[in-house]
């Protein structure tokens, strides 16, 4: 991993730096040709196979949930968020990850509160198959108050160019089958601290008997990965789209992949959502809208596909884990849009 | 409560995305297969000739010279500080690259300062002819000071595996051959401002007749990208090893691409050091050790490769444009790392 010496203390960054090496070292995959502490990191994609290999990129960041993670002290789980928020982007499209790097900007660098961070993300990427390739750890004193810390994740996964998924053939009478998200993922964490710390005047420490647990608890459930549980199903060739609910929500993210002619028809009863979205709702006095240009409301991903296909695809899902995989809506005429109204199955 | 009143403003977000995509679509190459606004980038590489194509990633920051960005209010040159690292990252394995992505981070979002920003890179992605194929641009009310931000860059280039420099080869009786820098490129700016603008009491208005300049201009001189002018070079075959003197100056870097039994001697007399460098070590009271693994002192990059060949390696290197490359020392045997000495060639 790459140091920057500015203004820092170089036994901490000398500590931070080993931990690291040995956490990404037992991510490493067949692909991974370089030894960390090289400049760039190697990567020899397995291409066999592949009649037209497409790279699929995306950058992301954890938001303002990092703001939970210093309030708690608990650094473990948004290295995690970080990169299966990342995964989820470029599986949409139908690829699996080859490799993922990072970068860690803290003002004062703490070897224990980059190692857990780290940790996190080594873990997520072992789950996912996926590389922790490389990195930066930057040490910016005046830029982030003590003890705080920005991420940002960058993933590069593989598709054959004949199996992306990419919404072309998306038409009216398709279904929309949702997958239930985990809590918050990364998203509407501004909204969600501002009116259960400020408004309401919580703490992470405040058990919710609507929530059955803390605030810190609840803000910080990890964002799943959906890599595992759908890929049988994307091996089908039965998903002709794939959104990853993220900000801006089921409004924002579903019309990111409809075609012209089609718009999208969601029946919110069609799920149960989640009590930590009520709580917001009611308590923060949001407008439901907003709410579902904020929040995932409960679905993380959501899927379409042919309506002669949607029991086999269900199927497919429940038994990779995704139990709670159900139809949510149609696709109908119209311009890419989300319509939430009832449903008449 | 809405999210706009929770510090997230919609609206300037749109437009900082609508300028992005237009500055981003400028740089897109052939390769680019996806639209903006897709999950994931889809990059096409083109692998026609290769043997075995490897990936070469690397992640970087700016670090505190964004600090200077700040306080001038000059936000068009950090953006290819950022590509142009990057892109020196993966040059010295002897890749090309394919495409960038960015992270933008800040408290309240400035549409102004945000596109000007990207526009630094893209123009720096085009220079480079690699792809600015997408990335986050995060709204993060009370993270960063008002009208401050970070940035994060990430970048993915293609090398054929018999291709990569890796120093291997490198052995006793090479030389080293220096590539002039173009300022402090993106290192050794905590100290730097230290010296500066707290011991000396300057600002970046201050005009030094030891630079013929101001310290903002000086400050903020570009980091170069060495892709073009030494791409002739790398096609001959004849360099052996390449390091990319950032963070940890010709100290910490040229050690990094030694194979065991190698030892660096560098000789300071063989190049000019830029005042700037003199100006901080002197007035800063600085040891010159200090100064060695701190700043580039005026090397931006060290390659390495046969005594026979430095002659045919330096006039490609001139010819290319890099006027300023030179001879400054020579491997010896020993352990990995870099002793500064009076080279009696």
């Amino acid at each position: 991993m790459d140091y920057k010496e500015s203004g820092v203390d170089i036994d901490a960054g000398n500590e931070a730096v080993r931990r690291i090496r040995e956490l990404a070292r037992g991510t490493f995959t067949t692909g991974v040709l370089s030894q960390i502490g090289s400049f760039g990191g190697l990567f020899r994609p397995d291409l066999s196979g592949l009649t037209d290999p497409v790279l699929v990129s995306s950058a992301d960041g954890v938001g303002t949930k990092l703001k939970v993670a210093f309030r708690t002290g608990r650094h473990g789980t948004v290295g995690g968020d970080l990169v299966n928020h990342c995964v989820n982007d470029i599986l949409v499209q139908g690829a699996r990850p080859l490799f993922f790097l990072d970068y860690v900007a803290t003002g004062r660098l703490s070897p224990r509160v980059t190692a857990d961070v780290v940790a996190g993300m080594a873990a997520a990427c072992v789950d996912n198959g996926c590389a922790l390739l490389g990195g930066e750890t930057a040490e910016m004193p005046g830029f982030y108050a003590d003890g705080e810390y920005d991420l940002a994740g960058f993933i590069v996964g593989l598709v054959d160019r004949p199996r992306i998924i990419d919404g072309h053939d998306v038409a009216p009478g398709d279904v929309i089958v949702g997958l239930p998200s985990t809590g918050l993922h990364t998203n509407g964490y501004s909204l969600a601290r501002r009116i259960l710390f400020e408004q309401l005047g919580l703490t992470v420490d405040s058990v919710l008997k609507e929530l059955g647990g803390s605030i810190g608890d609840e803000l910080l459930r990890p964002h799943c990965s959906y890599l595992r549980t759908t890929w049988p199903v994307l091996e089908t060739g039965a998903v002709k789209a794939m959104a990853h609910i993220t900000g801006g929500g089921l409004t924002g993210n579903v019309p990111r992949v409809l075609p012209e002619g089609c718009t999208a028809r969601i029946d919110p009863d069609t799920w149960p959502v989640p009590p930590i979205f009520t709580f917001l709702r009611e308590r923060g006095d949001v407008p439901v809208d907003e709410m579902y240009r904020t929040f995932n409301m409960g679905i993380g991903m959501a899927l379409v596909c042919a309506k002669a296909d949607v029991s086999g695809v269900i199927a497919k899902l429940i038994g990779g884990g995704e139990v709670g995989a159900a139809p949510i809506g149609e696709i109908r005429e119209g311009s890419p849009a989300v319509e939430y109204a009832h449903w008449d199955r």
